[in-house]
C-alpha cells in the first residue's frame, strides 16, 4: 500500500535525467525535442543498438531479417498478386515534353527518367520510403509550384490515362505515398508558403508543401500552436497529415483533423480546383466537401493549401508518471485524469510494465520508479498558468495514492526530467528491435477492452509454443502500449526472426479480435497498401460500396493512387 | 482611464439580479436556465412586452407586421415561384396503407389526414415551425420507432417517387424541417433510447430522436456534458442537430459537430441502412463518409443513431461581463482572454452599445456597469478548480483593465449574478421585436471585420433616409452582436414596419459585403428554404456543382427533403 510519506517522497524527488541521447536534445525547443520516434530524413537513424535498422510498421507481410547490405524489396515482389493496370497509359517522351511546357525545364520542377536525364539513384527518394520497406518503378517525378500547375498536370494525366501518386514528405508507415508501378509522382514539396494567419481567431492558411515543423516554428512566434504533433514533423508535410488524417500526441487535446481543418482547396482529377479554403469556424453553406479529403491519402484528388483552426499555446507543461497494478485501475486513473485536471490534460499515455522493463534491459537504464509494476501511465498538461497546473496535478496524484488508484508516481521537475520521462514512453519503438524485429498493430479497440487484445494474443502465443525465453522461441514478448487517451494501441510482438508460424498465428486472428469488438484496424496510420486488403474487418459491404461509390464518382479512370486504399 | 481601486471596485461588487423573469429559473441547472433565447414549445412564449409574437429569423422575406390574429402563411404563398415537382406522386390511401403495414395502426405511428383520420389540426405541429414562418401542406406524418421501419418507408417512398421530408423537434430558424407543398413527414420522435455510453472513454450512442436537453441531463449524472447547447436543448432533437451542424456557444471550447461526432447511423433514399456508428476517436479506415451527412439537413438520408465524444463536465463556471470602448479593444481582449485563460475559457460574446441600451430600456433595468460603452463583451469560464478559474479571471481582468484594454468590468459573484450577466447577452432578441420586427442576419466574417458590417450597413440605412428617432422612419437601429469566439456575428435591424425599401436597401447589399471578405452567410443555422436561393454568394459555382453530384448521387430521384439547401 502506498503511504502518504511515500508518495510525497515519489513527488519530490528528482528524476535523473539518465538518458544520454535524449539530453543532446536540451536546446531544441520541448514540443520537438521529445518527440522523435521517427526519424525525420528518409534513412533510419544510426544507433547503438542494431534496432535501428529493424523497424517495422503495422502490416507483418514485410517483415525481413536484417542483411549487413540490405535492398528493399519491390512492392511488386512483396505483393506477387499485384498486376499493373493495363487502363493507364505508360509514360514517354511526348507526355514529359508536355509537362515540360507546364511546368517549365528546371530540374527542380521534373525529374525525368524517361528521357533518359537523370539516373535511378534521383528517383529513389521518391520511389522508397522511410523504412525501406515499399519501393515503386517511377520513371518520372513532377514538382508543381502552384495549384494551377497541379490542374494542369492532372487535367493531361486524366486525358492521358497516366496514373499518379500525390507525395508529401514520404513519411507514411503504410506506403501511401510510393508508387507500386510506374505511377508519375507528383511531388507537392515546392508549394510550401505560409499563406495568411489571423493572429486573433488563430485560421492559418497555407500551402499542402510546408513541413509541420516550419508552420509549428512559425506559429510559437505568435504564441500559438499548430493542433497536431508527429514524430515525423521534421520532415512530414501538412498537406500529407491532412491527406492521411494523423492523429498524433495532441488529439486528446485539440481533436481531429475533422474538427480542427476549416478549410481545403484541392485539386481533382480532371483538373477542377476545388476552392473550400473557408478560414471561418462556423460554416453552414452545403456538403463539407473538404471532410472526404482528410483522410483519403491521395485517392479523390491532390490538397494544394489548408486552412486550419490553431488554439493558443500553453506556456506551463508538466509530466508525471505513475506505475498501476492493472488495467482496470489505468482506466480509472484515466477517468479520473480527465476529471480532476480535466482541461490541462494534453497526453494520457499506457505503457505495460513488459515494455518498460525491455527499455529499461535494453538501454541498461533504472526505471524512474522503484520496483515492478504491472502497468505505467504518463500523463502530460499543458495551460496557461504552470503553479494551478501543477497544484492540480499534485492533489490528482495524492488522490489516486491515497485512493491506491497508483501505486507509485513521480514528477519531473525541468525540461530535463520532462524529456527524460517521455523517453520511457518513446524509447519503445526502438528497444523493441533489439532482438531482429518487430510485429506492429496500430489499432482502435472500445477502452474498456483495450489491453485485452494484448493478453489474448500473449495466450495465443504461448499455447502455439512460440513464446519463450529461449533461442528456439521466435517470440520475445507480447505487449502493447500507446495513447489511452484515443483508446489507440500498439500491439508489438519483439521477435528473434522472422517465422511463418507467428505471421500464421497472429493474423487474421488479430483482425478478427478487432472485429468483435467494433475495433478499428487502423487508428491512425491510414490504409495505403498496407492495410488495403484488410478493411473489411473495420467496414461492412454496405460501407465499402458506398466508398467505391465515392471514388468512381471523383475519380473514374481511376488514375489517381492506384493499387491502394480500398 | 480606469485606476486600479476602481477596477477592484467593480471586481467585488456583487450585480444585483434586477431580472425578474430570470429569477423564476433559479432552481433549474445552471446550463439549463441560462439560455433560454428559443421557446422550448412550437408556441412563442408569452411576454410582457408585445416582442414575444414578433420573433424573426434571418431571412427577411416573411418579415410581416403583427396582426390580432395572426395566421401563418403557406410556405407557397410566401415564395410564389415555388411548383410542386410533377415528378412526384400525390399520397394516396393505397399508399398509407403500405405504410400501415410497415408501422403498425397505432395512431402514435401515423397521422393519417389522406384516409380522413384526423383533422388539419392535428397536422399541424407537423406543417408550421415554432415561428410561425413556415408552413407546409403535408397530410401524412409518419412516425417509425425503429431504423428498420425507417429503411423500409424510404424504399417504398423512393419506389413510389413520394416525397419526403425528415422532421426532429422542428426548432431550426431557416424552414428545413417543414414541408413544402405535400411532402411525407418522417418523424423521428419515436426513437429516443439512450443505447450505450462508455464512461471511461466518453463515447455516447443515442437515438436520433432523443431531446438534447434530456441527453445532457442523463450525461450530467456521469459527470459528463454533451458538446453543444443550445437555446432549443428543450425541443431539439440531437439527430436534428446533427443534420443543421448546430453550432451554438460551446463550439468555442468543444469545437464542431464535425469533430465531435464519432459516427452516424443514416438511411439513404432507397433504404440503404450505412452503418457509420464508429464510437473510436481514431478510426482510419476509407472515406468518412458520415461528414457529408453532418449539416446536410436531411437531404441525403435520415440519421438514424448517433455517436458522439463527450466531455467531462466542469464544476466551476464564472462569469465577466466588460464595457469598452472600441471594436479593437473588443478584439484585443479576445485575444488576451484566448491567452491568459486560454484552458478555460468557455465563452466570448460580444454585444454592441445600442444593443446593450435597447435591453435596458425595453426591460427597464440599469445596465450591470456604469455609464456607456460602445461595446460589452460577456466571458464564461468553465474549468475543474474553482479557485485557480476565479484567480484567473481576476489576474486577466486586472491586466486588461490597467493596459486599458477594457473600460469597466464585473464579475458575477453567484449562480442568480451568473444568469442576470447572461440575460443581457441573451434577452437581446426579445427585446429588439419591441417596435414591431427586427431583420436579422447569422453571418461569419473573419474577426478583424467583423463589426465593420454592422457600422456599414448603419451609414447605408442613415445615406436612404431609412433609419431614425421618428415615426416616419422605418428602421428604429443598427446593431450587432454574437459570439465573437466563432466570428459568428447576428446582424440586426430592428424596424417599426415592414417596408420594402429597407429589404432593398438590405438585400443584396448584405449578402455581397460577406461575400467579399470571404464571410459565411449562414454561420450556424443552416440553408432550408430561407438560404437557398443565396448560397452562391458563400460558395463558386464549381462547389455548388460538386455539391449538386453529391445529392444526385446519393438521391438521384430527389425525394429528399426537396425544395431547400441548394
Amino acid at each position: 500500500m502506498a503511504s502518504r510519506s511515500n508518495l510525497m517522497r515519489a513527488l519530490r524527488t528528482p528524476v535523473i535525467g539518465a538518458n544520454a541521447s535524449r539530453s543532446a536534445a536540451a536546446g531544441r525547443a520541448l514540443a520537438t525535442s521529445r518527440r522523435t520516434t521517427q526519424p525525420s530524413t528518409s534513412a533510419p537513424s544510426s544507433t547503438s543498438t542494431p534496432a535501428g535498422s529493424r523497424s517495422f510498421s503495422s502490416s507483418s507481410r514485410r517483415l525481413v531479417a536484417p542483411t549487413p547490405a540490405r535492398r528493399t524489396k519491390l512492392t511488386t515482389e512483396t505483393y506477387p498478386n499485384l498486376q499493373r493496370d493495363p487502363r493507364f497509359a505508360v509514360v514517354t517522351e511526348d507526355h514529359v515534353a508536355r509537362f515540360r511546357e507546364i511546368l517549365g525545364d528546371s530540374p527542380s520542377a521534373i525529374v525525368d527518367g524517361v528521357s533518359g536525364a537523370v539516373d535511378e539513384g534521383d528517383l529513389e527518394p521518391f520511389n522508397e520510403d522511410w523504412m525501406h520497406k515499399y519501393k515503386g518503378q517511377t520513371r518520372l517525378v513532377l514538382k508543381p509550384a502552384s495549384t494551377d500547375e497541379v490542374s494542369r498536370i492532372l487535367r493531361y494525366c486524366n486525358d492521358q490515362r497516366l496514373a499518379v501518386v500525390p507525395q508529401g514528405g514520404n513519411t507514411g508507415l503504410v506506403g501511401g505515398s510510393i508508387p507500386v508501378f510506374d505511377e508519375i509522382v507528383i511531388s507537392i514539396a515546392r508549394m510550401n508558403q505560409i499563406r495568411s494567419f489571423d493572429d486573433v481567431s488563430g485560421s492559418l492558411v497555407v500551402d499542402a508543401g510546408c513541413i509541420l515543423e516550419a508552420v509549428d516554428q512559425y506559429l510559437a512566434k505568435q504564441g500559438y500552436i499548430f493542433p497536431l504533433d508527429l514524430g515525423a514533423k521534421g520532415s512530414c508535410h501538412v498537406g500529407g497529415n491532412v491527406s492521411t488524417n494523423a492523429g498524433g500526441l495532441r488529439l486528446l487535446r485539440y481533436g481531429s483533423l475533422h474538427g480542427s481543418v476549416l478549410g481545403v482547396e484541392a485539386v481533382l482529377p480532371d483538373g477542377t480546383v476545388m476552392n473550400d479554403l473557408c478560414t471561418l469556424r462556423k460554416n453552414n453553406t452545403g456538403y463539407d466537401l473538404k471532410q472526404l479529403f482528410i483522410g483519403a491519402e491521395g485517392t479523390l484528388g491532390v490538397i494544394t493549401k489548408l486552412a486550419i483552426h490553431c488554439p493558443q499555446r500553453s506556456p506551463a507543461v508538466n509530466v508525471a508518471l505513475f506505475g498501476l497494478e492493472s488495467y482496470d485501475k489505468a482506466q480509472l486513473a484515466f477517468r479520473e485524469a480527465k476529471k480532476q485536471l480535466s482541461e490541462i490534460l494534453s497526453a494520457f499515455e499506457l505503457m505495460d510494465g513488459r515494455s518498460q522493463q525491455i527499455v529499461s534491459e535494453v538501454k541498461g537504464q533504472d526505471k524512474p520508479l522503484e520496483g515492478d509494476h504491472p502497468f505505467y501511465c504518463l500523463i502530460e498538461t499543458s495551460g496557461s498558468n504552470g503553479e494551478h497546473d501543477y497544484a492540480k496535478l499534485e492533489a490528482f496524484l495524492e488522490d489516486v495514492m491515497t485512493r491506491e488508484v497508483i501505486a507509485d508516481g513521480v514528477v519531473a521537475q525541468d525540461e530535463t526530467q520532462i524529456r527524460t520521462l517521455w523517453g520511457w514512453r518513446e524509447g519503445i519503438t526502438e528497444c523493441l528491435g533489439h532482438w531482429g524485429g518487430t510485429y506492429k498493430y496500430d489499432v482502435s479497440i472500445p477502452l474498456k477492452e483495450m489491453y485485452k487484445l494484448v493478453e489474448d494474443t500473449k495466450a495465443r502465443m504461448e499455447e502455439a509454443g512460440l513464446l519463450g525465453d529461449t533461442p528456439e522461441h521466435p517470440v520475445v514478448a507480447v505487449l502493447g502500449y500507446g495513447h489511452m487517451g484515443d483508446s489507440n494501441l500498439h500491439l508489438n510482438i519483439p521477435v528473434r526472426r522472422y517465422d511463418p508460424q507467428v505471421e500464421q498465428a497472429l493474423e487474421p486472428f488479430v483482425y478478427e479480435w478487432i472485429q468483435k469488438r467494433n475495433g478499428s484496424i487502423s487508428a491512425e496510420h491510414g490504409l495505403g497498401i498496407a492495410k488495403k486488403n484488410f478493411v473489411g474487418y473495420s467496414r461492412d459491404d454496405t460501407m465499402l460500396g458506398l466508398m467505391k461509390q465515392i471514388k468512381n464518382l471523383y475519380d473514374p479512370n481511376g488514375i489517381m493512387n492506384p493499387y491502394k486504399y480500398l
